[in-house]
């Protein structure tokens, strides 16, 4: 099942994209898609539903985040073997783990707006977990259990603010618009081959990023587990897993984005997100 | 005004210490304390109710986290001067940010639960801010204008995970019951020199921390203002402002926390936190 939540920023309502890729109206049934829906239990309530009863929604509202009451937005750092290659890195022997604010969560084709004064605003697409049940001190075989789905990320970061303003890279990760995530959560049983998917992303329609899920350093299953020893991962909870090769930071030579850049990326099965690049202003 | 949150976890009330000390019930007046009541109005408002006129409550009841659906849980790592110096450490540039994961928000007086195998867990008194209004590039003049008020934070923090399972510092900052706050959140017109407090730590009724907020590098307003650079800072974020000297990560021997310690902690004004040290148990 693709679930999403449609509409203007604040004001979502939640829905689920049909088997012809329509758009169908869930809020007669529940009131949002949040931690209480993302339970296995709770999906296959949803997916029992005789999709066609859904009321199709018209138009082309905006996509929001596809997950309501998001508590902790994770990120896993060089998770790629051939990005850690490009970065000229060492490869991690555990998972680097760093905190996107909550704050910077965006929906999917919502525009990016770089901070004011940035110039090294970067993109990073990846694929993302969404938590479904708790988790705490799980197994890897375990691991999967606790997923309800995954989705597409782009997982903006600041350059200048990551590396160059101390060690430590939360304040260039969290800047608002910075965590686009959907447009849809793909529930984890319509994703067959978690650990081998494409991904993409084009800048102004020129490729930047190619890359599969197979080329990570630690798998889904690892990742879920890992982060469960050091926090208890809650339903909602959002892990961006990592990105492949062919980030601005790592070209020769380096290319940040600007104002009227266009961003295209995404996953093969988990959709595609659309962002234009706009340069700060009062909100 | 002294707010609280009193109750069993998940079930906390809304409350207050009036002058003489003593606890009473807001839950006739108010749902919960969360971030739709710590802007100046709400605050004013609650304030000019005639305290004695709300219900006395009996006993002595588990102090929550004193507010409700913390969104962000920010930490700036080094800011005390003399720390730095025991650390042996530069004095840094500008502020070193990471992110507490908020699952590990916890009472004032709850227990410390060691992670399962964990050997350096160390602790860390901290004067805490609480963001009353959304923050947004403010200037240091305005900051304090943005700030509900204060309290008492440990800043728990597993030195073998911060320091030795790679640069990012993050996962040693977010294990569950790593994140005591309270018992009260001061408001800010209650605390007059918010530079200049007293913070003390005992450990098995030794003292271990002595410090005094005029040691930051950083001041309140300076971090606020700094931070909001960032990420949005909403109502209801809290932050961490740093440690002042004697963590045990800095001894000589070095001293982490065992079974059966016991932690007492505090600053002038803001009040006292007593935790036990348990081992990890399932839960």
């Amino acid at each position: 099942m693709k679930l999403v939540r449609y509409g203007r920023p604040g004001k979502e309502k939640p829905g689920l994209i049909d088997d012809e890729g329509k758009l169908r109206d869930l809020s007669g049934v529940i009131d949002d898609i949040g931690p209480e829906q993302l339970s296995d239990k709770a999906i296959k309530k949803l997916s029992k539903i005789p999709h066609a009863d859904l009321p199709l929604v018209r138009g082309n509202p905006r996509m929001g985040v596809p997950v309501a009451k998001v508590g902790k937005f994770i990120g896993i750092g060089l998770n790629y073997y051939d990005h850690a290659e490009e970065m000229g890195l060492p490869i991690p022997k555990e998972p680097i783990v760093f905190m996107k604010a909550t704050t910077c969560l965006s929906g999917a084709d919502d525009p990016v707006m770089l901070p004011k004064g940035s110039k090294k605003t970067d993109w990073e697409v990846e694929l993302g977990i969404i938590i479904g049940t708790r988790a705490r001190y799980v197994s890897e075989k375990d691991a999967e259990k606790h997923i309800a789905g995954y989705c597409v990320i782009n997982d903006l970061s600041e350059r200048e603010y990551q590396f160059e303003q101390g060690s430590q890279w939360d304040k260039g990760k969290g800047c608002d618009t910075f965590g686009p995530v959907g447009p849809w959560l793909v529930t984890r049983d319509e994703v067959y081959q978690v650990n081998k998917l494409d991904l993409y992303l084009e800048l102004n329609g020129k490729r930047m990023q190619t890359g599969s899920t197979e080329n990570m350093i630690f798998s889904v299953a690892q990742i879920v587990s890992y982060l469960s020893q050091y926090m208890t991962l809650e339903p909602g909870d959002v892990i961006a897993t990592g990105t492949p090769p062919g980030v601005g930071n790592a070209r020769k030579p380096k290319r940040f984005l600007k104002k009227g850049d266009f961003l295209r990326l995404g996953i093969a099965g988990l959709g595609e997100q659309q962002q234009d690049v706009i340069a700060y202003q009062q909100y």
